[in-house]
């Protein structure tokens, strides 16, 4: 058997592609009995060097991929909103099986493209779209489909976890090391969808519309970016025995299901605590199962790559057993979103202070005005008269503590209120040794 | 669409298939478009107090439910290898699905069974059989199926992992964490097929066939158990910013492949080492998708369950496309094993030698008459003109380490060799922080 493929895109992922089916050609035939062959590949400029080479054919006309006849796989790797959208769509109305790595579409617009290959009888498939070459679609949508998933909590944006560790471990400034990763390559020119977590979002609104079978879109995800975490920040976080990652959180509780991104104080006994550099991890807790979590390059050529090819693969399996268009859309439920201001989490203050007498006692009922008490306060001088204080709340809803941080910026003694960080404790009870 | 379903065995792992399959009925229908229905369940004592009750038909004659003509697929979970063995091969020659968790049966009759399988045109699952809840199985067949795969390290049995997790911890001994072990049943009475390394064997023996495509038999893994490591090396391990685990190791490499359990000594760095207690992880590198990892519980009567009802949900599947009996063994190739004087590792090795001049001198020159370097040295004194020297070789053929240790056995101030541990430095240079 042969199955052909076009490729839509021929930038960092789509040579991905092209390298493994050329090197492990051999090993992908004999696993899945049939030569995948790449037939034509879309690309703007004809007369760029090109770091693949091969039998296949290059042209700048989508049609002559999307309406070739021969052509049984689209593989979309262009990236952006539009023309992706359209080229999917119409490749779906060709009759052609779609795979893509591009998590804006998805979680933009992936409603529609899935309805599209439900009509046309045909595969999307976009496990490249989270975490790169992980396996954490496939794994929620099958490995785990006996559970009930409760929370999935992933570090899903390299850019920012570099971000975070280079301060973390060398005590550097946030603006020092953005500057240093936007050298390195691993930070655009223009950082703001990494680190306003925007990218996260994207990424959380796919993860959590499968693990919950519920539509979760990307205007329903809560997000705070990184650029006002400090070094300071990161001291304090690891004199609590923590550190600041940016988390990407979705949690099914009986009230509705919440959906977040935002920098968080994780305990170092957390697994995803040590998750470092640009490697990505995702924790997913299910009913049955219990804690998992998954690890790996969440990009890169070659490891989307990998999770596109085995997309592929599954495709061509599915061909051959006539089961195609099978586990598309498992959005069967419609669970409500739990508001904001109901978030419950335990709080870090970091705050500027006169240092003076009473100041503690005022800010201790200020916040228990609000019903919300601390879990421990560190204090430090900071210069004549100014004292720093680090309070850590109980857990407390999100609205009570907004409140109460009204309260506490009317107050004449506290000159700034410099950040206030939620802590994801997990299931902590589990993170002992046993 | 309904199937029928007969359980062999309804101990600690039934009872969680039956508990699971009864929670989550409404999800599990939804997601498979079908209603999974347990017929029958085999069970010894038919008078016992059970923790689960249902419309299933208990019986103590496994051929009412082998030969029972409504029975769509066997779930065996009664372990060993007899009868369970003839049970599964019946229960296919009867035209039925198999899901096991039996590692030992798998590992040692894999063969005979996945054969009897494809004869039948049967499926043949297990994904439960190496770690847990985990789902690597699925993870190395399928999702990254792209890939050569080149390592697998494992930290896939709990027992020793929760050993060696306290010993490492709270400075405490093996024996009296051991017995506290039993204690709490994380280790049976006798504990020697987890601590002498045969459970974990098994496991990898499985891991590694499926890996590499070749056939790895129980016999073909190099075994040793944990029962020497002692808190001094423990202690060692931490000074050298290490920690020791026991790992199964299978590496694929030009002159073939390798498969080992043992303890382990791992730099803290790497995702491995942050492994606690009776989690289990299982780390694989691909050529293309690089380096992952997958986390979870590795044994228990849910997490176990979590992956059985996986594959019976891909059975479903299979049965309503036509396709079962699609990927059953995957062994397409025959790679030669390297033979144990080939593997090569950094070894730590710890002595008690005379304190006098020349000894640490004499000791670097038989190392290097066997053409071993080391990487670092610590010496300590203990007692009167005693000292305890542990020497890191660098990298070097384990035949040449044995050579070296039979001219120091012979060298008359060294008193002890108290132990001679691998490092497994994994890929070490992707361990930064980038």
């Amino acid at each position: 058997m042969a199955i052909q493929i076009g490729i839509l895109g021929l930038g960092t992922v789509g040579t991905g592609v092209v390298r493994i089916l050329q090197q492990n050609a051999e090993d992908i035939q004999t696993r899945t009995h049939c030569d995948i062959h790449i037939k034509s590949i879309l690309d703007k400029d004809l007369h760029k060097e090109r770091e693949v080479k091969g039998d296949f054919f290059l042209t700048d006309q989508p049609d002559q991929i999307l309406q070739d006849p021969e052509i049984d796989i689209i593989v979309e790797v262009m990236g952006g909103i539009e023309p992706a959208r359209t080229f999917i769509l119409e490749a779906l109305r060709h009759g052609k099986h779609v795979v893509t790595a591009n998590k804006d579409l998805i979680a933009l617009h992936g409603h529609e493209l899935l309805d599209a290959a439900n009509l046309a009888g045909k595969d999307l498939y976009f496990e490249a779209s989270v975490g790169g070459g992980i396996p954490i679609i496939a794994a929620l949508k099958d490995s785990l489909a006996a559970n009930r998933i409760t929370d999935v909590l992933g570090i899903i944006n390299g850019t920012t976890n570099y971000i975070l560790t280079a301060m973390a471990e060398q005590g550097r400034e946030y603006s020092e090391v953005l500057a240093e990763a936007q050298q390195l390559g691993y930070a655009e020119a223009d950082p703001s969808a990494d680190v306003d977590g925007l990218d996260a979002a994207r990424k959380l609104a796919i993860l959590s519309s499968i693990a919950f079978n519920s539509r979760v879109a990307l205007k329903d995800v809560f997000v705070e970016g990184i650029s006002k975490i400090t070094r300071e920040d990161l001291a304090f976080a690891a004199e609590l025995g923590c550190t600041i990652k940016l988390l990407a959180i979705a949690k099914h509780q009986e009230e509705g299901i919440e959906v977040r991104v935002h920098p968080a104080i994780l305990p170092l006994s957390h697994p995803l605590a040590s998750v470092k550099g640009v490697y990505n991890a995702i924790y997913v807790v299910g009913d049955a199962v219990g804690e998992t979590m998954f690890y790996g390059r969440g990009a890169g050529s070659l490891p989307t790559g990998s999770a596109i090819i085995s997309d592929i693969m599954r495709i061509v399996r599915n061909i051959q057993s006539n089961s195609t268009s099978s586990i598309n859309c498992t959005c069967y439920l419609d669970l409500p979103l739990k508001a904001v201001s109901d978030f419950y989490t335990a709080f870090y203050i970091r705050l500027l202070v006169k240092d003076e007498p009473r100041v503690l006692a005022t800010l201790a009922l200020l916040f228990a005005e609000a019903n919300i008490s601390f879990a421990s306060i560190i204090q430090k001088p900071r210069g004549e008269h100014q004292a720093e204080i680090v309070l850590v709340t109980h857990p407390c809803r999100e609205g009570a503590l907004q409140e109460a941080l009204d309260s506490v910026k009317a107050y004449s003694k506290v000159l700034n209120i410099h950040n206030v960080i939620r802590f994801e404790n997990g299931q902590e009870e589990n993170h002992d040794s046993r």
